[in-house]
């Protein structure tokens, strides 16, 4: 007796936290959960833990032979071998084929991406690019990740790994990463690491210029508060922010003249600072481009929820 | 009465030449030639000129009915519109309907795309990347070209201006650029204009230091002169080509971040310093990488010659 299938399983599997939900046809988060993503040192384990929250939900939709499949979206996901590979903030080191391993606890078709990329899909399909063939998503979080669709498909490249445009260098012998090492990459300033690197950078150097951001402990200090501050008025948080939003815009500029996108997508915690990191980006971001390219790329925050992207996303990977 | 389509022509629109040739399915270019490409003030004049010198090559392989169409590539060549849009180097100006005006004059399909797309083409087809489907080519030349290959696809983007990694910024602030007047851009120091550049400002910088190319006139120093004095084992020219390869590095190194591609192609003039550029280059690229992308990417000389490439990509628009 075959069914009509009807819902996917979108995961999200972020550093700290893997959200998941329940995900019909046309886009609409059902049912979602969360777990966190670091307290299993086996694997399998986790992938227990998931089975357990999942079936409940799976069950209250109707069961499992409604669903199409299971969609995931993980740090340095493969979606040509289903494998997460060398990811350096998850828990599971090496290569992880955990798509593999889903098929078997669940019994349904599984498939994996990164999870940039699969933001980018949920974007694509029922964000504010729905429709558009060409654009880049730029997450601003933590660290910086990028989804790149072409011709409406996500660029994955030869081996998969495409898009990592947050380790694009864009000030050569620059901040070393924290974690990469690398110098001068565009995560190492343009995410909420970097604004609050920014500001300790500025405050050291500039110690005769009042700040309210003098008020906070250095190893308390994050973007939240620079933003609290820039608002209020204070000069170096809004420099940081002015800084923070040139240092993007140039990187955004290149990222143009390589693949002409019609609209560079912002998500992630930076972009409530809303014109602060807006208005400095897309100046920068012109200033650096051909005139051919010139007041042609819509520079836009999602309206999505981030996660809500990432799910949806996900969940598209079994649809096609 | 229909018969067999066995030729295309293609034609290589450059700043200085034009060259064409009648190419068979194979990809072989059974006769080519060239005229200026910046003699005609009127676009119709340098039209007729190429239709005059291309009947009579066309007639010699049996006539116009054997011929599939005509392939164009041109700076700023736009392959949805048919179209050069605000060619710098070309002498006319505005938005030229070249590829309607060849069907005119022609009576046959036409089909433009820009120069550099053309030469990666050509290269897919009948080069050293026949059956890669992620790559991306480089030409040094008097400036520095580029075409992106994702998936089999050139990509052309929304707009179909994509791919101008030459203009790339890889030096923040850097060397304007002698038209854009940007700062630090890939062209402004890996084309054989940035080599001459480079050379005068390290003669400049460093007056201590002897050199061969301090026998040279400034206003007649060219790429090649620092390309033998290198081989001569001059130190000031050896470092300029380790400069070169440094910048040129890093900046494939942020390419390979967003498209991960199985293979990087030169071409054009500076490659024919061999290792004196490829050395240092792949170098820097390796040394800017994220680990994953690590000693994957093949970096290498094209095999065909630039024009043969660039007429070959250009004749294989109007095969498929």
């Amino acid at each position: 007796m075959s069914q009509e299938k009807k819902y996917a399983v979108g995961i999200d599997i972020g550093g700290t936290t893997t959200k998941f939900g329940i995900v019909d046809a046309h886009g609409h988060i059902l049912e979602q959960d969360r777990i966190p993503s670091n307290e299993h040192d086996d694997v399998q384990d986790f992938i227990n833990d998931l089975h357990a929250r999942l079936m409940p939900m799976m069950n209250k939709v109707g069961g499992i032979n409604y669903f199409v499949g299971i969609g995931m979206g993980a740090p340095n996901g493969n979606i040509y071998t289903g494998t997460i590979e060398y990811a350096p903030n998850l828990k599971w080191k090496g290569i992880i084929p955990i798509a593999e391993q889903m098929e078997q606890k669940f019994g349904l078709p599984t498939r994996l991406t990164n999870d940039a990329n699969a933001a980018a899909v949920g974007e694509m399909m029922y964000g504010c690019t729905k429709g558009m063939k060409h654009f880049i998503t730029i997450t601003l979080g933590t660290g910086v990740g990028s989804g790149i669709v072409i011709d409406g498909k996500i660029v994955v490249g030869h081996d998969g790994f495409a898009g990592e445009l947050g380790h694009t260098i864009i000030r050569p012998g620059g901040r070393p990463h924290w974690s990469t090492g690398m110098k001068g990459s565009l995560e190492a300033y343009a995410s909420a690491t970097g604004v609050r690197d920014t500001a300790i950078e500025m405050l050291t150097k500039h110690p005769e210029v009042p700040s309210l951001l003098r008020n906070y402990r250095i190893n308390e200090l994050t973007s939240e508060n620079v933003y609290e501050c820039a608002m209020k008025g204070d000069k170096i948080a809004n420099e940081i922010f002015e800084f923070t939003g040139q240092i993007l815009g140039e990187s955004l500029a290149n990222f143009v003249m390589f693949s002409s996108p019609e609209a560079i997508v912002l998500f992630g915690g930076l972009t409530k600072a809303g014109n602060l990191i807006l208005k400095p980006t897309r100046e920068h971001m012109e200033a650096n481009l051909l005139p051919i390219f010139k007041n042609k790329v819509k520079l836009i925050f999602s309206q999505l929820k981030e996660s809500d992207a990432a799910i949806l996303g996900a969940s598209a990977l079994v649809w096609e």
